[in-house]
């Protein structure tokens, strides 16, 4: 169970990530699943209200894959509204049309309005979840400010459980995330790129004269010094019209004029 | 199995969604679980190269959940160079630091990249996954343009490979995604939204009552604490419904058993 430690440490350096409330899970499982997803995406507070199997559940700790200090510092309640009462902005996660007026937000929507409600006023907010086969009541719906709806394929949206944990947390952690490597952006010239088979061609071509040149004279080196050409070729992202220039290059540096 | 003709259909309309490509997986369990991920967010095409237990694999349908259709039309390789090979952009799932030099995209930023690529030049791009113990070996990362990192805890970032295909292809769909509600929109019940002069008919009412019960001690306070009640109601955007539920709810504290 490495790194709970660590991963805790760090998660724990960003403010007031929400809280996930799972309303009547059904199987430990599931709950382990989730407080796993959560942890990877630096969500630690757990809240359970009337689990099926009870709690503790040594089936949620071997589910978890070593987010086991989620598990044990999670809180567990009797009631929807106890789970709710210290929070200050809640979504309950449910698909469409509960027949209660109430405002929905996208998971996108949700976590830019969760990041406001932190930065600006330190309100703390949570996520209600309801049981694997059924979905949220009506009853724990009516809790929340708003629905919290993931926006998925309408003709096949059945999402499990502890998905949907790892889809509203990465949403949320995504919305300002400090691990998020720079964005990057390539620049393409005014020819197509190549297909891929396109470079092989162009390898094999490579290869076929390296060996003519008894370029390989230790047949161990070969795979490594083939591996590192490939992936500067493919790194480079060529142009078709790079292709054709390297071919005629290759061709030209073993004194044939013409490649095709 | 519902809704599978439907939601490929769906899927369908929607252009040039990235390949995911599974290279090496071990169990059939994993790979139906993949093919339900995709399915959601509405990407279908998959193509396996090499899975350990052959192909086809009933233990894939099972875990599928009914995302048969994916299954159906995956294709099957037997190299990551063949399954590449019509590509023009490919992205290597991988955590961090291979050894070799290629850029690094986050999902939101190889969501925008594919985007990008379909929209202006018609580019088919595909994503690769290793299998679930190791991970894509170098050899496989060779066959990509770039590596696609999914920012997470780095103290807790190891995903299995469903979770790790749920949100490549979450953040794709969620880049342009026709199927997200409005920024925020509004669940509306079997009642329509009061219109302003019935809240304020209700508003009224309430001023009555607390004039005949003198709750307003002073008179100076008296617009002031109005303001505030009238701004709490509008603020609360109260359906029909609601009103006539407050008119009977003050009607009933001051002993009227009915109003209208």
């Amino acid at each position: 169970m490495a790194g709970t430690d660590t991963s805790l440490a760090i998660a724990k350096a960003i403010p007031l990530a929400p809280v996930i409330i799972l309303v009547g899970p059904q199987l430990g499982e599931n709950i382990g699943m989730c407080a796993r997803a959560m942890l990877n995406c630096a969500v630690t507070e757990l809240r359970i209200v009337n689990p099926r199997d009870g709690w503790q559940n040594p089936a949620a700790v071997a589910a978890a894959s070593g987010a086991d200090a989620v598990l044990e510092q999670a809180k567990l309640y009797t009631s929807t509204k106890d789970a709710v009462a210290d929070l200050e902005f809640v979504l309950a996660t449910t698909a469409r049309g509960r027949g209660l007026v109430k405002e929905i937000y996208s998971t996108d929507a949700a976590a830019k309005e969760i990041r406001n409600r932190n930065a600006g006023k330190m309100q703390k907010c949570g996520i209600l979840f309801g049981p694997e086969r059924t979905g949220l009541e009506n009853d724990d719906v009516a809790f929340a400010n708003a629905i919290l709806n993931i926006p998925l394929n309408p003709g096949f949206s059945s999402l499990n459980l502890a998905q949907a944990v790892l889809l509203v947390c990465f949403s949320w952690l995504s919305a300002e995330n400090p691990f998020r490597p720079e964005a990057i952006s390539t620049e393409m010239g005014d020819t197509a790129p190549a297909k891929k088979d396109e470079i092989e061609m162009l390898l094999a071509h490579i290869e076929d004269e390296l060996v003519k040149g008894d370029f390989f004279r230790s047949p161990n080196q070969k795979p490594t010094i083939l591996l590192n050409i490939r992936n500067f070729f493919f790194r480079a992202s060529p142009t078709q019209q790079d292709v054709r220039t390297l071919h005629g290059i290759v061709s030209c540096l073993t004194g044939k004029r013409t490649w095709k």
